[in-house]
């Protein structure tokens, strides 16, 4: 066990979740402002062998979905193994332990009311950014390599973040659109439009050229609204065909090995 | 060296060309109805000592480039070091040893009167198919796994070439439109229209976001109509900000990869 001494104030481990073969799962909490958050840390070993500080990709799940859901546990294995970084997944706001949100896909009529919640951005974007500094503040981290991978509500909650916290160096974002019906639904397009400028860090942007929830025009144009504009603009847009939920795992080695470009050595 | 006796009786090699650490670089010609084209093989160790078949990927360079252009150079010599493949490129007709459009850039007169000649196209396909064939013969060419890397005029003269040859199981293509400048100068368009719906091999379709010689929005009107049909449409795109000729490093780094994925086993 890694001892509690050197902790932050508003961060403490859970209990070890599982390993499996070259990959170590840890959970955490973290209190922001009287509110207990949720994660998962995937690491490419136990944390009290890591001497030299990695690389943290944070990651946003989608909407339904929930930190550990089958896609989130596999990217996050993937980013320790293969990229030799850590990787932490939080419940989002109303997702996974911090429900009702619990299940994916199912009734959406709870997953509607939550955009309808004032304030709901500014709650997300001050948790995230608490939690990027709980995290950024261990000795396993470098704080001088954080990234972001987080698609559909992973993105609603996160480019608003990434615009705001200059910690995060590169972020995987997309499957959101300033068009659609998730986007009419949810209230999303003022945050979208206010964020996307702001975003100054390498975005890899991720389109599934036939998605019925997020219109294809208006994704490739909120792509153009993201600033990250050093040089021609540090930023590149990966397109697959299908629907909202078909990317396939192609997509998730693009990205993830984006990140490992971004964030290695 | 490798013995002649088993060759195809239209090929032939040449000089060694130069190796570096890794990479074995090979002259080689072919003999098509009399015309001789010249090409560059590269391969990841002497080809004496290649015992298992390797896959091979055709390139071919853009307009008023060669087969061994630096670009060209580096996308062979990686293919070779870092996926162990073979790669061969061909100077395309007119270009390098075919003179006289031997130089990049600089006056485009003759480069245009190249795109006024009839049957271009077809002589193109058959040459690109007769020195596949050729290439395919070779006890070092795993035959089953072929792919094809080329944009801008190598994506003019590679289309409809990769629509005709099922040997080509993979191809990189892009940087080529239904609109824009260089489009209605080379007359183009139909053989795109006729040739992209014909391509059914996976294809990673490369966009500059701001190719002023092939608009954006023709680009993707030509990606959509690209056949590669299985299940979703076993075809991506990805995009990058800047000119025609602005590609990033990256795109060399995610086209190669995309060939070690579809022809690696």
């Amino acid at each position: 066990m890694t001892s509690n001494d050197s902790l932050p104030a508003n961060f403490a481990w859970r209990d070890d979740l599982s390993a499996e073969i070259g990959v170590t799962e840890r959970g955490f909490v973290v209190d922001v402002e009287g509110e207990t958050i949720p994660g998962v840390l995937w690491s490419p070993r136990p944390l009290e062998e890591i001497t030299t500080p990695l690389p943290l990709v944070l990651m946003g799940h989608g909407g339904q979905s929930h930190k550990r859901a089958d896609r989130m546990a596999a990217i996050g294995r993937r980013l320790a193994r293969r990229q030799g970084f850590l990787a932490a997944s939080i419940d989002q706001i109303d997702h996974g332990e911090r429900g009702p949100l619990t299940d994916e896909g199912g009734d959406d009529t709870r997953y509607r009311a939550l955009w309808q919640r004032p304030g709901l951005i500014d709650q997300s974007v001050a948790q995230w950014r608490a939690v990027t500094r709980a995290l950024a503040a261990l000795t396993c981290v470098d704080d001088t390599r954080i990234g972001f991978w987080g698609l559909s509500m992973g993105t609603m909650f996160g480019m608003p973040f990434v615009a705001e916290e200059p910690l995060v160096r590169a972020a995987v974002l997309g499957l959101a659109s300033l068009t659609g019906n998730s986007v009419d639904r949810s209230g999303i397009r003022a945050t979208f439009e206010a964020s996307a400028p702001r975003v100054a860090c390498p975005v890899m942007w991720v389109v599934q050229w036939d998605d019925e929830r997020f219109d294809r025009d208006g994704s490739i144009a909120l792509y153009n609204l993201l600033g990250s504009a050093v040089g021609n603009g540090n930023k590149r847009l990966i397109a697959f065909p299908g629907l909202h939920a078909e990317a396939p795992d192609e997509s998730t080695v693009l990205t993830r090995e984006f990140l490992g470009r971004e964030l290695g050595r």
